[in-house]
C-alpha cells in the first residue's frame, strides 16, 4: 500500500515535470518585469531549496521545505532579514529576534502547524552539527508553518527533526519543485489544491539589475484571481460562496533578493508581498496565518557572529529611494508563485477519505481565451 | 479669470453629475460582494462628508475632505478606530494617539500635505466650538494628507483652518461627490487624473447585514489594473514605463462600518484597504504615504468622555471568528472606490501650466469589450 | 551522587521556607501600594503556578515553571492577553497569534532556551489531553524561556515534553515557590544567582480593589538596585565593571490581574513590566530576551472557541481612564518580585564546575541600616 | 505688570546661573557612567538646543525648545532617527516617517499641546528659507508636546509660527538653560514645577568613548524617587495620595549620540529612556504622551537627499553586540535630566492664579543625609 502510493508519487512527478504546468507555459502573465532564467526563488544566487515529501499510509500528507539563503555557515554568517506578519494567527517562530537584531541565523523552515517543535529541533540539531558551532549556546530558529489538517493526520505529528535535517541537508540550487511537495503537500488553497509555488522578477540593470525570488506554501482562501481573471466566480468556488470559511488556511511567502538592503526595507518589501496574495484574489482572512519572511544575500551585508566589539564593517545598502521597483518585483513574484502552486498541484486524497481536487487548468485557460488574452 | 473658472467648474459638476462615470456604471465589477444603496461611505448610517475645493487662480488646486463618523459632539462620543500605516512616507497627524487609546475623537480631515497644520487647527477649532467642550485643553487631530504639488502650488498653502471648518460644517450624507473636488482636486494617480472615489458593500443578512463603507483620496503610482483587466498596460501609462516613478504619490483610505467591531479587529479591517489598492495595481511605492483609517460607527461602542472613572459599560463586540466576511467587504469597496476616484475625475490644468488628462473611459471599455466580459 | 544533590536541594528547600527569605521580611518597600496576602501572583484568584526542578547529575540545572490562568480547559476558554517585546534578542513562542487575536488559549510555559520546542509539544500533548478538544487541530502554545548555559549544559536539552505536562499538572494555588527552582533553576541575575521571584499588588477599593500579580524568571544584568538602594556599585559587581557583559541574559515576566482589561490595555500593562525592571537596574542589555505576558482572568472576558458566529457577548472593561493605578501596581509588583527572585536563590554549582553565588543578603541588610532606613 | 514680569524672570534665569542648581552638584549620583563635560545634551559634538520661553500677562505660561542635530541644512543632510512610543496619547507629529524611512530631516520642537500645529508652520518655514531647498514639496516636521494647560491658558494657542523659528535661529551648542525655559516653561512633574533639564554620559574609551545626550520636557506623575532617594513619599505626594491623577501629564525625551547607530538600534536604545523615567518613579499614566526621539549625530551616516539613485554610500554602523552600554547610558542620562529638570524649575504662578512649587530641594537634600549618601 504504501509502496504503491510511492511509486505513484514518483509517477506523478515526473508527469510534472513533463507537463510544464506553469502558468506562464500556458500565456498568463502576472505584471511588467521580467522573469528571471528559472522564474523561481534559486534565480537568487546562493540560495537552496530543498523538500522532503511524507505521503504515508493514507493519512499522512505533509512535509517539510528548507530554504537556505547561502552556502555557508548561516549562524557564522548572519543576513540582514525581516518578517512582516500579514495575519498573525499562526504558529512561525523566530519572529521576535529578527525583529529586534534585523537577522537571520539559520535556515527558513517550512511545515505543518503541529510540527513547529520539529522544526526548531531541526534547525538546532544542524547548527549544532558544525564543529565552529561548538560553544553556541543559543539559536534563534526561524519556522513557518501552515495547517494541512484536512488533508493530513496533522494531529499524529508525522515530521520529526531528522526529517526537518533531510530537508536542510538535500537543499539544491536550480529548479524548484512545485505543488504537492514537502510543505506544500497536503495544503489547499481556493478550495484546490494548493502546495509550493515559486517565481522571480529581474529588475533590468538601469534600475540595478538586482533579482527578487519568492517561495510560497498556498493554503487559504478567497476568490481565487489568475492574472486578472476571476476564475473562482466563474467556477462558482470561492469564499461566503461554498462555505469555503472554515478552509480559510494560510500562507507563508519567503523573499529573497541579492539586492543589497538592510533590514528595515526588507521589512517593506516583505509588506509587499501581502500586495502579491491580494491580487491572487486572496483575503487574509480571520483564521490565517499569513507571514512574509524577506532576506538579502548581499555578501557584503553579512553579520560575522564572532567579530570583535566594536568593528565597524562598512557595508553599503540601497537607499529608500531605490526600493520602489524592488516592491514592484515583490508584489509580482509573490502573484505568480502562488498561481504557480495551484497549477502545479495534483488531486490529493488523504486522511478520513478527505479529497481535495487540483484547479482545472483548462478552465482557467478557456475564460483566458473566451476574454480575448 | 478666477470666476471663470469657477463657472467652468460648476459645469463640470454639472456634466459630472448627469455622466454617471462611476465604473459599475460601464459593467464593471468588483469583487463578489453587493454594494450598499449609494454604493458609498455614506451608507454606513451617520456618516457625512464634506469637501471644500479650492481651485483658484492658475497655480491653486487642492481642498480639504471632511468625514464625520456621527452626528454628535465627537469628543464626548468617541468612537473605536485604528490606523494602519501601509506606507509611511506622509504627514498624517494622530496616529499615536489612536493607536494607544484605540479610538477617534474628531472628524477625519484629509487635505495636501503642506495644510496639515491648518488641518489641526481646524479641527481644535471646531472642538473648541461646543459648549460642553468648554475644559477641554487637549484634542487629538486626525489630519491624512497626500501630495497635490503637481498641480497646485503647495508651497503657498492655501489651505486655511476656515476651510477646514467650513468641510466640516458642511458635511452631509447621501452621494458624495467623487473626482476634483475637496481633497482629491488636485491629485494624480497612476499617471492619470486622481481624485476623491468611493465605494461600499452591505454583507447578507446571514453574515450579519453590516455595511462596509470606503472614501479614497487617490494619488499614487503603479500599473493600473480595472477589474482585473490590465489598463495601465494597455496604454503604455505605467510605473517604470512612463518615468511615473516621480509621481508616486500616496493613498488616504478611510474605512467606515456599523458593525460593532473593537480596535484591534478595526485595525485588522484597515490592513485590507492595502490589499484593495493592489488590486487596483498600486505598489506602495517607497515616496507613498499610504494610510487607512478604519473606524466603527456602533452605538453600543461609543466612549463617553466624562464617564466617571469605574464605570463598566456592557459592550457587544463582533468575535475574531466573524471578521472574515468584513475583511473582504473591506477590499472590495477600496478597490471600486480607488477605481470610482478615476473614473470621476476630469483633465486638470495647473501651477506651471502642469496638466494631467483624465482616464480615458472609452479605452477602457473597448478593453472591457474585446475581453469578452 | 544524584541522590545526594537531592537531599541536598530537598535540605535547601526546607531551610528556605523557614528562613523566610523573601525582601519585604527584612523592611525593604517597594513603592507604596499594598501586596495581595501572600504577596504571590496566585493572590490573583484561580491562578496557579507548577515547577519542575530539573538538577540532576553535575550539569543539569534547568526546569519548567507552568502558569496557569483558571482551572477550566483554558482552549475551550481563552482569555484576553498580550505579550509585550521590552528586547526581543529570545526564542519566546506564541506571540503573533497572541498579538493578532487578543487572547490565550493555553497555559504559559517558562523554560531554558533550547527547550522551548519541549514546550510547544508538552502545551500541545496538554490540550489534546481533554476529550472536549478531539477536534482541535491548532493550538497556540505560549512558550518563554531565559538562558541557563551557564550552570546547565543547555545542548543536552534536559527539559522533554513530560516534564512540561508534568508542571502543568503540579501547578496550583497559595503559596509560589521562589529561587532555584523551576525554570529559575540555573538562572543568575545581576551577576548572582537568579531564579523564580513573585509579588503582588492590591488596588484600594476606590480603585477598583482588583489584583495584579507578577511571576518572573530572572536573568540578567545591569547595576542593581534593591528598593532604590545601590547594592550592586557597593558589592563591585555590576554590568560594565566585572566583565558582566557576556552575562547579559534575559527575564520572562508574567502579570496576571482579575481586572476587567483587554487585551489593548493588558498590553499597556505589560509594557509597564520594562518599567518595573528599570527600578532594580536591570537595562535590557542586547542580548537580552525581555518579555511581558499579561492576562486578565476576569470571567466575563473569557472567550468561548465554539461560540456560534456573530454572537454578540456582552462585556464589560475598563475604561483608558481607569489604567495609572493597574499600571503602579504592574511596576511595584515587578520590581518586587525580581528582588524576591535573588532574595531566595541559594549558591549554585553547575556544569564545567561554574559556581554562582546568591547574592549575601547581609549586605543588602547593612546597606539598608546604613543608609538609615 | 508685563515688563514687571520678564524683569522678576530676568532675575530667576540669573538666579538661577549662580545657583548652579543641579542634582549632581548636590552630591547626587545617577547610575555608574560619567558625564560629560556639560552634562548636556550638547557634550554631543555639534547639537544646538534653542528656548523661546512666553511667559506673558497673568496667563501665557509656554515657550518652544528646539534641538538641531548638526550645523547644515537639515533637509539635505538627514540623520538615522527613530521614535519609541513610550505612551501614546499625545499629539507629536512625524512619527509614521520616521519609523518608516529611519531618518529625521528637520530640527526637532518641542512645545505645548496646542501647538503643535504652529511647530510644523515653523519647521516648514525654515526648511523653505534654505535657498536650496527651493524645490521642496513635502517636509516631515518632527514635533513633540506635553501639556501645560495648568499654568498656561493654552487654548490661546500662544505659540505663534514665528516663535519656532526663532527657537530654531536661537539655537546654540554650550550650556543648557534648564527649569522654566521654552517648552518647559508651564509644566509640572509629580506635582512640583517640572520644565527643560538634561544630562550626558561619555563611554569609557575601550567602549568606544561615544557621547549620549538627553534633553527632556518633564510634566508627568508618578513617585518620585531621586537617586534611589524615596522623595515623593518622604514629602507625602505622589499619585493616587494627593489626587495627583488629574496631572498625569506627559514627557518628552530626546537623546542624541555621536555613536554611529543605525535606526533599528536608534530606536532600542529610545526605548531605554522610559526606563531611565522609570527610575525617577515616572509610570506612565493613561493620559501621558511619554515619546523618546533618538538619533544619531555621526557625519557618515548622513543621507543626502540629492543622492543620484542607486548610489551605494559606503557606512559603518555599530553592531548589535555594542549596544548595551549606549543603553545604560541612555537609561543614566535619561534619569539624571529628568531629577535635573527639577531641580532647576521655580515657584510658577500662571492663569487662574494657579500656582506650582518647585521641588524643596532642601528636603531631598535633608533626605540624602539622613540616609547616610
Amino acid at each position: 500500500m504504501k509502496k504503491a502510493f510511492f511509486a505513484l508519487a514518483a509517477l506523478l512527478v515526473m508527469e510534472n515535470a513533463n507537463a510544464q504546468q506553469r502558468a506562464r507555459d500556458f500565456g498568463f502573465e502576472f505584471g511588467v518585469m521580467s522573469p528571471g532564467p528559472l522564474n523561481a526563488i534559486t534565480d537568487v544566487e546562493g540560495v537552496k531549496v530543498g523538500h522532503i515529501t511524507l505521503a504515508e499510509d493514507d493519512d499522512i500528507r505533509t512535509g517539510v521545505t528548507a530554504i537556505l539563503p547561502h552556502d555557508e555557515n548561516i549562524f557564522q554568517n548572519k543576513i540582514p532579514a525581516a518578517i512582516y506578519l500579514g495575519n498573525g494567527f499562526g504558529k512561525l517562530v523566530g519572529y521576535s529576534q529578527v525583529k529586534e537584531l534585523g537577522n537571520l541565523e539559520g535556515p527558513i523552515i517550512l511545515t505543518n502547524t503541529l510540527s513547529v517543535a520539529a522544526g526548531i529541533e531541526g534547525v538546532v540539531d544542524y547548527t549544532f552539527s558544525f564543529e565552529e558551532n561548538s560553544n553556541v549556546y543559543s539559536v534563534n530558529a526561524v519556522v513557518g508553518e501552515t495547517n494541512d489538517g484536512y488533508l493530513n493526520a496533522i494531529r499524529k505529528r508525522a515530521v520529526k527533526p531528522s526529517h526537518v535535517l533531510q530537508a536542510i541537508e538535500d537543499a539544491k540550487g536550480g529548479e524548484v519543485e512545485e505543488g504537492n511537495v514537502g510543505a506544500g503537500t497536503g495544503t489547499v488553497a481556493f478550495g484546490f489544491k494548493g502546495g509550493i509555488g515559486t517565481a522571480s522578477r529581474k529588475l533590468p540593470e538601469n534600475l540595478g539589475g538586482y533579482t527578487v525570488g519568492v517561495l510560497v506554501q498556498s493554503n487559504f482562501g478567497g476568490v481565487l484571481t489568475v492574472d486578472g481573471l476571476p476564475v473562482g466566480k466563474h467556477l462558482e468556488q470561492y469564499s461566503f460562496k461554498n462555505q469555503l470559511e472554515s478552509a480559510d488556511g494560510s500562507i507563508m511567502i519567503v523573499i529573497a533578493t541579492d539586492a543589497p538592503v538592510g533590514e528595515r526595507n526588507l521589512e517593506r518589501i516583505a509588506k509587499r508581498g501581502m500586495m502579491g496574495l491580494a491580487k491572487t484574489g486572496g483575503i487574509a482572512s480571520n483564521g490565517s496565518g499569513d507571514y512574509v519572511i524577506a532576506f538579502s544575500t548581499a555578501k557584503e551585508l553579512r553579520i560575522s557572529h564572532s567579530e570583535k566589539p566594536l568593528t565597524l564593517s562598512p557595508t553599503s545598502t540601497l537607499r529608500n529611494d531605490d526600493m520602489s521597483a524592488l516592491f514592484l518585483a515583490a508584489i509580482e513574484a509573490t502573484e505568480e508563485a502562488i498561481i504557480n502552486s495551484l497549477f502545479a498541484a495534483e488531486d490529493m486524497k488523504g486522511r478520513d477519505g478527505h479529497e481535495v481536487k487540483a484547479l482545472p487548468i483548462n478552465e482557467a485557460i478557456k475564460l483566458k481565451e473566451k476574454k480575448g488574452r
